[in-house]
């Protein structure tokens, strides 16, 4: 099972790739940043969020996609742009047919670390250990990215599959009603 | 010139095409509502949207394109599937080289209205009046999309000119960078 990991972001979206199964040492396959410069206009940074988003699927063809859920609770000025990176990231993958998931944050720190609370650092502390990586991933956004597709491979795969099922299904009714 | 205005959201999407010049009777081109289903998961309604406004930019050709700006002071709820509806708005734009404007709705209320603080009733009123339809276009939302075009009309035509040059050259921009 193969599954991209999404922290969303308009300046940096932490993006990661993780191969296996539950109950198995877990592979890295890659992991990245995707950037857009802060003074360009907003649809076209949004723009660019969807090209580096497809590159990714493109290259990696991940089954699932992992994306971090927004809430609104955090910092007001950047909880929009989060929000607005996070439906690009959603899009390209529904539009694909790729089941989308979403995971909350303290989802992911209890995932891998066995706590909801866990810090920046422990959760890179514990990918790195997790993917017998040689450093934790740099920037934290791609940790984290990473530390999603971790927290998704560790859900029941049962509900994974029936996921996909439907996902494949509803991407090609959508594709069928404007074709 | 003619302009889309899009009041954005996740279960219904306000569209609405304007054609005229700031101090010239405006004309209504087109007005209707993108609807997702409540019930569908979010990579699928985000995709649905995106077919919805790849249509109506099919269809009527606008040369700019106006999106209500999102607060989140709004309701909480609420908020993130609009910011997450107007992403999708701004990236079919800006990926045509079409320049996005982002207006408040206290800005459109004031364009069209004299007061930023006037209500839904009054705002159709005036949209009726200024497009000279025979009643006011509902849900509210295809008011507003409409309002929110006439709005961008009528501001400084100079502008418009410079952010169109721009935005078709970073599009093309962009286009060369991953081709």
């Amino acid at each position: 099972m193969r599954v991209l990991g999404v922290d969303p972001g308009l300046t940096r979206c932490g993006v990661g790739v993780v191969e296996g199964v539950a109950g198995r040492p877990l592979t890295m396959v890659g992991v990245g940043v995707v950037r857009t410069p802060v003074d360009a206009e907003l649809g076209h940074r949004l723009v660019a969020i969807e090209q580096g988003i497809e590159q990714w699927l493109d290259e990696h063809r991940p089954e699932f996609v992992a994306v971090e859920r927004v809430f609104s609770q955090h910092n007001v000025r950047t909880v929009m742009g989060t929000a607005q990176a996070s439906a690009v990231a959603m899009l390209c993958a529904a539009r694909r047919g790729i089941p989308v998931a979403l995971h909350t944050p303290s989802e992911v720190k209890a995932a891998v670390t066995g706590s909801g609370r866990a810090d920046k650092a422990q959760v890179g502390a514990m990918v790195t250990r997790l993917l017998r990586l040689d450093a934790p991933p740099k920037p934290a956004d791609a940790a984290d990215a990473l530390a999603l597709a971790i927290c998704h491979i560790w859900r029941a795969p049962a509900q994974n599959r029936l996921q996909q099922a439907v996902a494949l299904h509803t991407a090609k009714a959508l594709k069928g009603r404007t074709a």
